[in-house]
């Protein structure tokens, strides 16, 4: 059960101008299953992504580096079941066949198509299967079928992770939707496995990928379940331009900045959903680091914490053990940092300061704030202006059971 | 229980020219329980130690440091049930107390005994009934206590830890022997909380400091249970010169050769058994890394793999989910690292290549080697001659039923 969300209702999801989403059964790992997904994209459409940093990066993400590089992405392809990670040389060739089947599916060239997968790693892609069951998926493309597109690309998830949201920009309506998946294996460097969303706005390319850099930055960037980097993790944002408005040339510009805080919203819903349906997750905490030098200090301390396993087992406990974060945040590997001038809080209770307990904390106030399933820890650094903020759940028994159960 | 690991017996345990140990139950955080040791260290003794580099390092850590710097040390101290960490002024009043209290116990100056403390960490130290313990403890004094001063230092252990072998060097029969406590919060940077080696060896103090930062490297720093630093990790390593010896002037003389070789034994022994007593631990993992740059990056490696949830529950299950630690190598933070030249082996079944699963590879050659209780995973990462091995344990119900109910 997820902490505090719910797919939101198909009439939720508003469809975006220029996009369409087919779905497939194609019996890749398990049968009578929605593991196919196929996205159309408009002509002229400006497609960013952002990309695992995990060296062993699976195929499909490095043929995806390679189609997006060479510019006119038109489609999407996305199986679950197999990762595709692993796989050495056939896992290239399995990515670019379905690549390929993809946009024949879709009637345009091999390389308009991002190819995408996500499951188990170093087990062979079976791409027959994915061939055969992109014909249905075709045949299935609607620019109403976000829901059922947010269900195809569930794994672990017990969720399907969907947001939407319309603003006006310079006028115009302008559509967001976007989907993701993922419950384990998250701890993203650039995003994660796997995010999608589409918008009608009329963006330049370049304008479009730094946008999406920021915003995996502000979203995607700063959570964890389990602290491992996954091989497959993609973020995709594609703007098809249909909307009736004037092309955006700039992030700085007023619609450029509207734009953006549309976007990061998006972004910052689907990835917290991912966090509220980490496996086994009970309890949704977000750490909030404040008064760092720089932002990587405050992420270091914020994913020292949100990392560690005696934490997140005392989150889960409803345990207010709180000197486990006083020594995450003393091993978060800031050489200089001063204890004596850390404040913590807990909510809205001031739990430690002067390199101790405060004078004014009761166990009581802090047992009170654990028993919360949505917790905020506040750590004031008390040395700069810098901020940042890392989402993260707690450590229970079911994830243990989730990850000794995956496979069998 | 641990992972084929025994308490040595008592009679087992050498006793130390020069070291005599006491024990007293001082009643700290529970009855009827050993919870207070003091050690006497014969004039003249050389004493090394090395200690956490938490930032919140508890208070008895700083004062331990101070005594140190001064040199003449002759005891120590040490109570379990309470870390006094992050503690603030109030916490370095009372290590400062405690050492005095065990000074005087001792008939010796208040600064030539090092204090150490461990257990929950941000409660205050009960320190009248430390005190209260002391006469007790210095009345036990024994040079044959060490089997239960082993005991006397457990916390959430299952059982006591030590070691002790005896050496020829120089014609002198040399005995060292050593106690050792921890099963959480486990990852030491510099030692562990708490390691206590003592030796009748006769060695200069600055070739003692030598030696245990060696030895330390290749033992208590090589081990990880959850990656969580601890604000109290000491490890002292106190040279007695009892033994009838020419004085070891050099580390790199023959003599100081084959009592480095004697001390790193010892710290191996003590550190394997912190990680076969693991909390939950059903495992003993030993991730070989061979092939780096630099020892460095190795251990990078070395420790992704051995923290990563996702490898450590797949042990628990006895999963050849090997994918997981190909995604932790992955991460590991080495840029430019080239996975198709890696190398991976379980035992002694070649597992990954090429970038990918070995052609030879059978799955139940690799459930074979994960239904052992001990598991050597060994990556060759092809581009140097550096090597490093990391320890570990598995990662199970038991490790979050532990941590959830510690405390209560």
């Amino acid at each position: 059960m997820p902490v505090r969300y719910a797919t939101p209702d198909a009439s939720a999801l508003h469809p975006v101008d220029g996009v369409r989403l087919g779905i497939a059964m194609a019996g890749i790992r398990k049968a009578d299953r929605r593991d196919l997904l196929l996205v159309e994209l408009a002509e002229g459409s400006s497609v960013a992504a952002v990309f695992t940093q995990n060296r062993f990066c699976a195929a499909p993400v490095t043929v995806s580096r390679e189609h997006l590089a060479a510019g006119g992405i038109r489609g999407l392809v996305i199986n679950t079941g197999c990762a595709n990670a692993g796989t050495g040389e056939p896992g290239m060739v399995n990515a670019r066949r379905m690549a390929a089947a993809a946009a024949a599916a879709l009637g345009m060239p091999a390389n308009a198509v991002l190819p995408f997968s996500t499951g188990v790693i170093l087990e062979p892609l079976p791409i027959e299967r994915i061939e055969a069951g992109l014909p249905a998926a075709a045949a299935d493309l609607r620019s109403d079928n976000w829901h059922a597109a947010a269900h195809a690309i569930m794994t672990t998830d017990t969720v399907a992770k969907a947001a939407s949201l319309q603003v006006e920009i310079g006028g115009a309506c302008v559509t967001i939707t976007g989907i993701s998946k993922g419950a384990g294996m998250i701890k993203p460097n650039m995003a994660t496995m796997l995010g999608y969303v589409c918008t009608d706005a009329n963006v330049e390319p370049a304008v479009l990928q730094d946008m999406l850099a920021r915003a995996a930055d502000a979203s995607f960037n700063s959570i964890t379940v389990d602290g491992d980097t996954s091989t497959n993790d993609s973020l995709v944002l594609a703007a098809t331009g249909c909307a009736a408005m004037p092309r955006i040339t700039s992030a700085g510009s007023d619609a450029g900045r509207a734009l953006y805080d549309a976007i990061e919203r998006v972004c910052i819903e689907l990835a917290q959903a991912i966090v509220r349906d980490g496996e086994g997750a009970t309890k949704f905490i977000s750490i909030v680091v404040v008064g760092g030098r720089d932002r990587d200090e405050c992420r270091k301390v914020g994913y020292a914490i949100g990392h560690s396993p005696l934490v997140k087992t005392a989150f889960f406990a409803s345990d207010p053990n709180l000197g486990r974060i006083l020594a995450a945040i003393g091993y978060a590997g800031i050489g200089d940092l001063d204890v004596d001038r850390i404040r913590v809080h807990l909510d809205d209770v001031l739990v430690a300061e002067h390199g101790g307990r405060a004078a004014s904390y009761r166990e009581e106030d802090g047992a009170r704030v654990m028993k919360q399933d949505e917790i905020s820890i506040r750590i004031d650094l008390a040395r700069g202006d810098a901020t940042a903020t890392v989402w993260t759940c707690d450590f229970s028994y079911d994830y243990v059971r989730i990850n000794a159960d995956y496979r069998s």
